[in-house]
């Protein structure tokens, strides 16, 4: 297996060769009825991914496909699921996959078999759930849990925020929903101030998430519960369980309820389907909830071991990104699913991707000379229509476009207008926004609107790309496939890169240098005048 | 008052010649207290706005105000306060700041003085939110309005949900909530199912909101919660207010308890200040509060008036943002509250930008030369920190930065951990990461960290620039501040770019698109083929 950077790849000089014919590409003449059928590419948990409105042609297609072969996508990743140091920087495995099922070989380090113990804390905390969800663990004599508070950060917040509330709705129609779950991520104190005082202390599990157990946000919130509970003349122990490592400062304590374990080798963004995201998700709605979560990552992880581009869609459209990001050259990408149930899926496909793809290094660290990992950035259809859809149609430079869709609604509850209901228009908007983004309009041509014969701020350019990923619910399994699917998007796009997608050493410096503020509040200054000089504005 | 394109300027080639000596701008040896504390620009509200670790030096400085001096920005935005036809292709005033306050001259449209009518609307819907919270306007004997849901999507949606949002923790801590607010927009029905099943139906008002009463997701959403409430025998009439304009098809209806009006000249995502955002925000915290969000906006559009760039932080964020966008080449910009009750202040300010200045044509519908409005995301700090942070400050491009602080918080309730309370760690957390992304960091001089002495991955490159507004605590009269500094700020690139920042022409053709794709269902297709493929997969 090699590792090389991507210029120096023959597919690059290929990809490159084609860009001048790509861009004069006409979606109008070839988005056809049987170039859509024929981009159908089958998902993971009864999804499906068609890339029939992107700048692609069989031309490029074939290219990328010797590109995967050329950069060995498909044996970087095998290798990753058979436990190798993939995470270079810190010498780490990279094993989130096998958190959702085997994939590789059996990963032994330092003599502990780590499948099973994944598979052992998988159990300990869907019976802790169980328990709580039943009424066995309580908070007090006559009470029983009714909301769950996660506190963490980042990886510990925006991924299972994300997955929960897009099974909110779900569970309720599926009658699933047993704990009300909430979120404390912020240092900002009236995020954790807020929260506290909405939620029935006496009836509240806290649940503590920090892989390193030294994560300042997160320990500063735990005090503020913790003090809250007190107050309230509660033991905090009764009210706290722990997510961590074992080797965390955090780990092993008879204060909290009980303490579930992950390792070094599940990073932070890729931690939804550990205990991270498993012990809240599993409280809400249920353990078996939750397999269902990883039985879809685990079946789109399966699919993502196949070498060829028609039945691989991780790859294809992490293929599909490179060429937009390095020969198209634009610089970001919008998620735009047409599901309110998704509307913080973006925000944790922006950490997913910007924290593990947004380096300009190598995984030996020599600088790249080529872009990496682009801005990404969205919000649900269709509110995202009536705000800054406005540019994607008509800004001067072209946004890739992800939208995601769904033929049914999760709870079933609809209404007709007009002859449709509202899910019929979701989707409708949906199918419409493909078809303008792609085939643009000339002015005039727009029937039922005052002439616009020449008018070009009513000119619609066309030949904006987007992709569509679209399953009949969203579903448990649904959401672990998509989930699963971006993850291992946009690990297929480190290995392209050649850069190591699961460090984040890019964190390091603010962390150091606010610990330089906070003990310069004793005196003396921070040593730079520049920080001591926003300090004092601030009011540190 | 001359409308000319911005490349045709002087002030444009001054520019490019500047770019060159920029690039190579050192931030670690010129970001020092004297230009930190030389940066600072008075704001309104209390708030103040620093450029100090923009790359700018007074040369650029000296160009971007020569460029205003140019383009007439203050003539124009003048211009715009006297009712002037500013958007040109609607054939349209544009009226927000006299929401706010009388600047210009006395705006008689059709006999009616427009500045009187805003202050008798504001009036009317005061009176109306003091009844309700009075409870003199009841939902029915022996119950009182408990909860407000506002209906409304794009700008009746995001200004006022931030908006909300901005001033929960604020009203919590000043006694001033009395309704709870919440929103549905989006057309998928689970949003409408959700709200409507998570809210006391008897004790809800709903305030339907759509300029043009013809929106089609709003207007589904009130058939759904009116359909809700007739199921749950509430009579709609007694639970259901709306604001419009007056010739909408949803004006002067007896069936809602009252109705608020707005105007043509009152943009979408401009109205947050109108009766759009009014209603709720009085019913929810107080007219008295609403009005000084009012008088917040209405001291920063005075400040906008000043042609000094070191008295006018708008006109100075909006040329260096200009110097940005089309000299230093960045597509896109963060914005980068540290305050967790702006969590959805970037998704509004998102649409304020995107939808105002994604526009490749100009005021006359010539195509330009050059790029406008850049791609606009945020999330607040710290949660971006743990998050997309990696990309700005390690990815392969820079993004530039728009943070935002204060000194306290907004309920004062905190908790000291090592030696220091959130909010401290919250504004040092800011303080560092400015410095951070200013000055950068070479291997091995980041103390107390494993020696990474050559080690790039460790690298920080710095030049990442960055600027900061910052107020004592976030108040109504600061927001109102804040939204108008963009607003504002949004107005004269704008102006620079020679666009209207007004319409919104490109949320046209999907609509037109969605209406074929739904006409088809009677059966015989779209007319095009794509759409009716699309339509097909995705189960319209």
């Amino acid at each position: 297996m090699q590792f090389i950077d991507f210029d120096k790849t023959a597919a690059y000089k290929k990809l490159a060769g084609l860009v001048q014919a790509a861009e004069g590409f006409d979606f109008t003449a070839l988005l056809t009825a049987g170039r859509i059928k024929n981009s159908l590419v089958p998902m993971a948990g009864g999804l499906t991914y068609s890339w029939a409105a992107k700048r692609v042609d069989q031309a490029v297609l074939d290219a990328l496909s010797a590109l995967a072969e050329e950069q060995e996508l498909i044996a970087k990743y095998q290798a990753l699921l058979d436990g190798e140091i993939i995470n270079t920087g810190e010498k780490r495995r990279v094993l989130h996959h096998l958190l959702r099922g085997q994939l590789g070989k059996q990963v032994i380090h330092e003599g502990r078999d780590l499948g099973a113990f994944y598979q052992e804390e998988l159990a300990r905390f869907s019976a802790f759930a169980e328990a709580v969800r039943s009424g066995k663990i309580r908070p007090s004599e006559g009470k029983t849990f009714s909301t769950v508070v996660q506190i963490g950060i980042g990886g510990s917040d925006l991924g299972p925020r994300a997955l929960c509330l897009a099974l909110e709705n779900w569970a309720a129609k599926e009658g699933k929903r047993r704990l009300r779950a909430a979120f404390i991520s912020n240092v900002d104190p009236d995020d954790a101030s807020q929260v506290t005082a909405s939620v029935p202390l006496d009836e509240t599990l806290f649940v503590l998430v920090s892989k390193s157990g030294v994560t300042q946000e997160t320990l500063a919130n735990e005090l503020f519960v913790k003090d809250k509970l007190k107050k309230a003349g509660l033991d905090p122990g009764r009210h706290m369980a722990a997510v961590t490592s074992e080797t965390s400062p955090l780990a092993h304590n008879p204060a909290y309820l009980d303490s579930f374990y992950i390792d070094d080798f599940i990073g932070g963004r890729y931690s939804s389907t550990s205990a991270v995201g498993g012990v809240v998700l599993s409280l809400a709605f249920g353990p078996e909830v939750f397999k269902e979560v990883l039985a879809g990552a685990h079946e789109a992880d399966a699919l993502a071991l196949k070498p060829d581009l028609s039945a691989n869609a991780a790859l294809l459209d992490a293929l599909i990104g490179v060429w937009e990001r390095n020969f198209l050259g634009y610089p970001y990408t919008a998620i735009l699913p047409y599901s309110q149930a998704l509307s913080r899926f973006p925000a944790h496909l922006q950490q997913l991707d910007m924290e593990s793809n947004g380096k300009r290094v190598n995984r030996n660290g020599s600088p790249l000379p080529y872009s990496t990992g682009p801005v990404v950035f969205g919000e649900p259809g269709t509110n995202g229509q009536h705000s800054f859809y406005q540019l994607l149609h008509q800004g001067t430079d072209p946004v890739p476009l992800q939208f995601v869709g769904f033929a049914e609604s999760q709870r079933g509850d609809d209404v007709e207008v007009d002859g449709s209901t509202s899910q019929t228009k979701l989707k409708a908007n949906l199918a419409a926004q493909i078809v303008a983004f792609a085939k643009g309009h000339t002015p005039g041509h727009i029937p039922g609107q005052a002439s616009g014969g020449g008018d070009k701020t009513k000119e619609f350019p066309g030949g904006r790309p987007s992709s569509l990923i679209y399953g009949r619910r969203l579903t448990p399994a649904a959401l672990g496939a998509l989930l699963a699917h971006f993850e291992n998007k946009v690990m297929f796009q480190g290995f392209v890169w050649n850069l190591n997608s699961f460090d984040q050493e890019g964190v390091q410096l603010g962390k150091v240098l606010t610990k330089k503020v906070l003990a310069a509040k004793s005196g003396g200054g921070s040593g730079d005048p520049a920080l001591d000089a926003y300090s004092a504005i601030l009011g540190v």
